[in-house]
């Protein structure tokens, strides 16, 4: 592909707003704590400048605004201002460096909502502007609803802004209504003014075809939020347009690299999961699970892949499913040393593909059980769940867990913060060993690590089926499993049961393959 | 705002792939029943072209398409089908009406995945387009990869698929690496040899901005899927581009009012969650949080919005949180008859954006206790949980509740198919009378609906507090509350409790502000 000259600037800044205009998203309120911690790593990432908040908005607010000022960030800090001066001083109380002054621009906004004139509105646009710079502030003037405003009235108002003197002015598409040719006709006006700088949203979906649509009509800087979060529909991810500008048009805006951890931390904040199928940041994103992709992908990498996923600091990652065919397949058992005959093989991929079509997300445990299953194996179960049961609801949830390891039988009880950590708890305790005073027996200790624990948000009622997801390790050993049950104790135990047993077949195999390694232990 | 030509077209044509495309993505698989439901949502809402699936990939995935092909739909419907004949066998085999026939375009596909060389595709792709349309078939010839294509190669490629009597043919940015610069110059060398459609990928986030090239360059049709699942970053989204080309250029497409039906849909069907911040189908893209726009919303709906919700089947919502203002608390209390002075209003203000700022929802709930301590008022608990225990992990998960119903103690016990649904049984045991033989003490029960329970997805670890969001209701009251704990059990049965208390406090203030209602019951 010949690359194509979007604007002739070799670096578009990014002002971030994810905790401003983002954090307006209903349901989310990020503590100072945490507006400072998604600050940091914005600030790391390279981001030109940082809308810490809204003065305006509460003391508690103006003390995170305060604090994210008081990093010594290299990001221009500013805070979000009304066209009132009480909220320009608000901000200069927050020791920012500059001020978003957001002054009504649709006759909707004016007349309605503020019940004011056009040239009211202009007026005080101009004073605010000369007192916010009187007191040392970066100044930018956007025009509210921008998009939906008389054009000309937009270029004198933000015009008398930039007179006034302000360091830019912006144009907003406040409620996400505009489309590429109206953002192009209005930005190429302001433009002609001065800096002009882009604030899109996705109502519409046109988020980043608007920004496109900006920068070549000669914008230079854009505003934009993590994961899109924000009101309504979001606006433009940050992500998304800095994977957008540096791999289609070789623009400079942040540090790449840093997209994804950036991603996670805001989802971590917010509490806005990341949807699997989200450029950068999906589960998906860099994930191939059918036939066609995975065999391709495993013969060149970038068959199936607009870039590599390290570009933006992930990995690739190869899924089984319904859509599972034998490269695939014979790459996900070769990564847990299963060698299988090509009828192995087919037999392998059918079963998976059954799995698949059952709805079930195929795990490592999955894989293994019918290559097992398919090889004549007889499953030896290393670590089985005989009984569980689990009190909660009181002030001590509490779990008791009967397990079969090996040829001995262990009880043990636990307690934790839920009946799903104290049957954790439980399993841990069996397993540590048994108790006796026997030198010897604190060799036949199990320790795991549970490295993740995720159960699917649940929707369906008191009675839905929970289906738990956890990661396992020992070592250097690594298994996936999956369990469900209506029961969300019995499909969290049954989960780490079955996972822990499959971590030792592994070893078991192992050693057995390698019967010097064991000498050596 | 001006609107502009996209396209000469009046109507353009929607193929949807939600069924192929979409359900390749990772994790995801759709029972027959399950493709026939969606199917029939998207013929519903006057989709075109409906892609059922992949006839190569099993005899189940045969089998669902057979019965979406059975269902007598309006909408044309297709198969995929790789550039092999037994593909194309496969989709007769499944009594469709058409086939995306996707042959390799670029150099990497042709050479390395495939093995083949130019000219042995084009061949191929000639006798595969004559047998398809000797046996009736309606044929679209794609370009696998042709984004990454040379040019001069796909358009000889695709030219000879429409010669040899393709109905027509499809640009395919399948890796969603393509520009909008890129795909207009490719669309536009393609739509000059016969009726064109796009299918365009989101890894750069250049879907949609994409379609709007495509469809400038000259294609008529575009190729989505709903909620944009798919592969990696997935498709572009269908509803984006119905809503996009309808409000911005008048272009029809679909019908529009029953897009969020589809997305919920098809939501259900692949477990693929709504992202909160998604255009159309997001629970807040049509909701309003923050002081500034709640207030304008309420002088005007359409000041902080681009179309009204209604334009896609869906209804406005207010929420309160950190960024409340007068006239939205106000509001809100309204809709529960509560009235306020001034003074009480602005503390109750203070203390939702106080509870907002502590990163929680404000609630129905939590708006009336505050609003009961501002004025005073002293909470008298019709309900109120006292004691409560939960066993489960074995075959009967069991609860028993102690509750406080006005002066009465209360102790039952239920069974459910977790600890959860236990301890809503033993609630609703608990509430449905006190079990005397005495003919008034069957006067004493209170019934209510569990209208939903919703929790969060769990990722942070067994012991992560876990926020439950019930909605109660009795007769035309509703109440929504959510509770926070570690133990996902008591969480639960307190959310219950709780709304439930809400709910005869409410009846109660009901009945003594309207005393001849009583009498007249």
């Amino acid at each position: 592909m010949t690359r194509t000259q979007l604007t002739d600037l070799d670096e578009v800044q990014l002002l971030d707003t994810t905790l401003r205009d983002g954090e307006q998203m209903p349901g989310v309120s990020l503590s100072p704590r945490e507006k400072v911690d998604v600050a940091r790593e914005l600030d790391a990432a390279g981001v030109h400048l940082i809308e810490a908040g809204s003065a305006c908005t509460s003391a508690g607010e103006r003390e995170a605004i305060r604090k994210v000022a008081d990093e010594g960030l290299d990001a221009t800090v500013t805070s979000f201002a009304r066209g009132v001066k009480r909220d320009v001083d608000h901000a200069l109380d927050c020791g920012v460096d500059g001020v978003n002054l957001v002054v009504p621009a649709s006759d909707k906004h004016v007349e309605t909502k503020v019940g004011s004139t056009r040239d009211e509105v202009v007026e005080t646009t101009v004073e605010l502007v000369e007192y916010a710079k009187e007191h040392g502030l970066w100044v930018e003037v956007l025009g509210e609803d921008g998009s939906r405003a008389d054009l000309d009235y937009l270029d004198r108002l933000l015009g008398a802004g930039l007179d006034a003197g302000a360091d830019r002015i912006c144009y907003c598409d406040t409620v996400g209504a505009a489309d590429p040719e109206r953002t192009a006709e209005v930005v190429s006006r302001l433009a002609d003014r001065g800096p002009t700088s882009l604030h899109t949203h996705d109502d519409l979906g046109f988020g980043l075809a608007n920004v496109h649509a900006g920068l070549k009509a000669g914008a230079d800087t854009v505003h934009g939020t993590v994961l899109g979060v924000g009101e309504r529909a979001g606006n433009v991810a940050l992500e998304e347009v800095a994977i957008a500008l540096g791999e289609s048009y070789g623009v400079d805006t942040v540090e790449l690299a840093r997209l994804y951890r950036l991603c996670r931390t805001v989802s971590e904040a917010t509490g806005v999961a990341l949807p699997p199928n989200k450029a950068v940041c999906g589960a998906n994103a860099f994930a191939h699970e059918s036939g066609i992709h995975t065999d391709g992908t495993l013969k060149d990498g970038t068959m199936y892949e607009p870039y590599p996923p390290e570009t933006v600091g992930r990995e690739r990652r190869l899924v089984l499913g319904k859509h599972a065919g034998r490269a695939g397949v014979k790459a996900a058992l070769a990564e847990h040393d299963v060698a299988v005959t090509d009828d192995e093989l087919r037999e392998v991929v059918d079963r998976v593909k059954e799995l698949g079509e059952r709805g079930k997300r195929v795990t490592d445990a999955d894989l293994l059980a019918v290559a097992d299953d398919v090889r004549g194996r007889e499953r030896e179960r290393h670590v089985e769940l005989v009984d569980l049961s689990a009190t909660s609801g009181g002030n001590l949830p509490t779990a008791s867990v009967r397990l079969r390891v090996g040829d001995d039988e262990r009880v043990a009880a636990g307690t934790g913060s839920g009946p799903v950590d104290a049957g954790l708890e439980a399993v841990r305790t069996a397993l540590a060993g048994d108790g006796s005073d026997d030198a010897e027996g604190a060799g036949d200790g199990v320790a795991f690590d549970l490295d993740s624990y995720h159960v699917d948000a649940i929707t369906g009622g008191t009675d839905a089926v929970v289906t738990v997801e956890v990661d396992l390790s020992r070592g250097d050993r690594s298994v996936s499993v999956s369990a469900s049950d209506a029961d969300i104790t019995r499909a969290s135990v049954v989960g780490m049961v079955d996972g822990l047993d499959r971590l030792l077949a592994a070893e078991a195999d192992a050693a057995d393959a390698e019967p010097g390694a064991v000498a050596d232990d």
